[in-house]
């Protein structure tokens, strides 16, 4: 989901000074692929979540691993902060500069390196977008399926961990990622796993640095896992008549094992929000949104089942996308819920929450959720990527009024500590970053935090590579 | 699979003193928990390897998390190696006392701590094996499907990453382990992960201790998925007129994307010795065995699927096993291929190999292997998780022939050599242990390890545990 937060307080640490020999270093260096124009900084100094920090310094455009190495190796060298930028869309501020330093924007390494169509694997350098790479391996029958919703950077969504619509079936970047290369924080080029399958060889680098949110090395190179397109695609909506009903479907859909691509709801109220936004005509009361994939007759098997279930949960009956362009429209309004959900109250800010709770817990993490939003009269979104236990509350507010940000922080404090007592953690795909600290220590602990502060000193004994996110030293 | 090694040359790292100090606190804390009789210290000082390594000093059987701590502690304090112990059934002399030390044995930790069959998911103490587990969660209708073929703990297979037979379909530990609890170095019992099917929340320090061998921490505790028992089962097998054109058909399984729960290979010479160990009767010639999960509807779709594949490489008709009994049988004989092996040669050790290789490139090593093992006169059984991309030969050596050790080794070393320029990995699922400790650099580089190495110093300062493993310091 592509949604800005208004976070309550950023956590209180000085910008770090950037040192003119620095920034004279690197321009020597990168001549023309070097910018300290306010616009490009300030374009680099936010992301889709709404702090409000200082621009960086400047911005690097690298071109290659080696600009990559170089620009870290002198601001190992004159202990500035570095910031990895693939395409801003990241939600909790992983990309302010909030200890200063410097932007290195990695866009421009963009190449799909080698489509090992045959392996079902593909590398790419970490500015390929997830569209970009749809459309380059287009020509072999294969697909990669992560897909937040967002056109983010191959880069950015193994930095952050993401996930999204797909990740029911096919797993989230922690599953997809087989391979890394990587810059330490001394400059170094490393290189983490192999394009085999699975591996028993040492530490799991890779998956230590997916998900590191560019604190422990700039990723430079990514090799990610392909999936033969399905030959059978079906997708439908399906409205229920009350919430409770379509949380508990999609629980039963999940406990029997059906196979199933895509299984998002949205409820009521953001249906409303969507057919006005995206000018459809939904029926206006809680709605799953299911893809299948698989031969033809699987296909037909799992929707049978599924249709079963929803049957037995009162669901009106199935509207079905049938073509290729149908399904992108479905999906198109389905990835615009955010968007919707801003443009129903304008000028509002939308504080989003991301929880994902063990599916048995959904009812109990969702439904309380929803009713202590209405029952605070606050305007909201709602949607979810139900089939994973994951949802997200949109509360849209006014960001003139301090008593609105603080009853929706208040709403989503609520809902964290619901999610945490349920078993599941404070955030599903978007990461930690500026928002979710307090809430990291709460589930796992101030052990397993100080460990990963432990291993963060370690490999980075000067933070430089994007402080101040996930904790603070 | 389930054995020995022999390896080329142990690192050599001094026994580290074991205070009597130390062992008295023991003492004290432990009382009949600890023993210091040779026998009891001789069975927890070797493994399935065949390294000859002094054992450790004493053995600590531990029943709960704090016994697990406070034996940390006090090996901490008295800066003493402390070597985790399940079983005993890892490959690569990860239980062996190569510094001296004490073991720690988790075993009588054996309790199921909470089904959540609504979930899918299921918490057990480390000393709990996959065979007991899946009895004790017999009635839920969900199974645990790792199997690695030995009866091993799921804190032992947590701590090597273990795979094996289903991992084709169900992936490895890597994949299955949601969320830990595990001693630190400093005797801290800390928490990772949680019980939600995703996270973005921090490191994924979960994944960091899965095949950290037990050199980062103690697991106390694993929370791991479980999935439905499928509907319908069917095995087969299926003989080839070549060993190429039972290669050349996993292939084509995996790259068609057919959902296949195991796909294992054994070649004529295997089947050989596994014929004359089981008192089977399979046709001598290579062979895959295959099992399909699914609906009754999706298993034929598979099996339709598979047979067609396998025509066009020649293949004779699939023998069914039709019932339960039947496919235990077959599978009971797989597990045994090692042991079968091994007494094809009365008096021999095996030296295994465990490389895992992108599925396109498995012809080039595995069939290029198999031929320099014939061509080299030594004797020696293959089997493969070749679905995975991933086999093991066991060249079968008379221990009294140091010439038959050397060529062993070196035909390893050309296997390993192969399938590292394939872009594969030394070890799929057996992990590094002792005897891969050089092949780890060839495979990842000096800066990954280095990576390795600095992780370790700083979580595990005084090098207590299971030093020496993966890489020495």
């Amino acid at each position: 989901m592509n949604t800005p937060h208004l976070p309550p307080l950023l956590p209180e640490v000085a910008q770090r000074p950037v040192p003119p020999a620095f920034l004279a270093a690197l321009q020597a260096r990168f001549g023309e692929q070097l910018s300290t124009a306010l616009v490009v900084r300030e374009q680099h100094g936010r992301d889709e979540s709404a702090f409000d920090v200082p621009p960086p310094s400047a911005v690097v455009f690298a071109q290659n691993t080696q600009d990559v190495s170089d620009a870290v190796t002198l601001a190992a060298q004159y202990r500035v902060p570095v910031i990895p930028f693939g395409v801003g869309s990241s939600l909790e501020g992983h990309l302010l500069a909030v200890q200063g330093g410097i932007s290195l924007d990695v866009s421009r390494m963009n190449q799909v390196l080698s489509i090992n169509a045959e392996d079902l694997t593909v590398t790419v350098q970490p500015g390929v977008t997830r569209k970009q790479l749809n459309d380059e391996i287009k020509s072999t029958g294969l697909f990669f399926p992560i897909d937040p919703g967002a056109d983010a950077t191959i880069g950015g969504m193994s930095a952050t961990r993401a996930s999204g619509t797909n990740a029911v079936r096919y797993g989230t970047m922690r599953e997809n990622v087989l391979a890394l290369e990587v810059v330490t924080a001394s400059g170094e080029v490393i290189r983490t796993g192999t394009r085999a399958k699975k591996s028993s060889a040492g530490y799991d680098l890779t998956r230590l640095i997916v998900g590191s949110e560019g604190t422990l090395g700039v990723i430079t190179e990514v090799t990610v896992k392909l999936y033969p397109l399905p030959e059978a695609v079906m997708a439908a909506t399906c409205s229920f008549p009350t919430l409770a009903d379509a949380v508990n479907t999609t629980i039963q859909i999940i406990q029997m094992g059906v196979p199933i691509a895509r299984c998002e709801l949205l409820d009521e109220n953001t249906i409303r929000m969507v057919n006005a936004h995206s000018k459809l005509s939904l029926p206006e009361s809680s709605m799953l949104l299911l893809e299948f994939h698989g031969s033809p007759d699987g296909v037909k098997e799992q929707v049978a089942l599924v249709q079963d279930i929803a049957n037995e949960h009162g669901a009106a009956a199935f509207a079905w996308a049938e073509t290729p362009e149908e399904r992108t429209r479905l999906w198109t309004a389905r990835h615009n819920a955010y968007f919707a959900g801003v443009q129903s109250r304008p000028g509002c800010k939308a504080i989003t929450t991301d929880t994902c709770v063990p599916i048995s817990h959904l009812a109990d993490a969702l439904l309380d959720s929803v009713t202590e939003a209405r029952e605070a009269g606050l305007p909201y979104f709602m949607v979810g990527h139900v089939g994973d236990g994951n949802f997200h509350m949109g509360y849209l507010i006014d960001p003139n009024k301090p008593e609105e940000r603080a009853l929706a922080e208040q709403l989503n404090h609520q809902l964290v500590t619901r999610a945490l007592k349920l078993g599941g953690t404070c955030t599903g795909e978007h990461g930690v970053g500026l928002h979710k600290q307090g809430f990291l220590v709460e589930e796992t602990g101030n052990g397993a935090v100080e460990m990963m502060r432990t291993i963060k000193r370690a490999l980075d004994p000067h933070n430089i590579l994007n402080p101040g996110k996930i904790f603070t030293l």
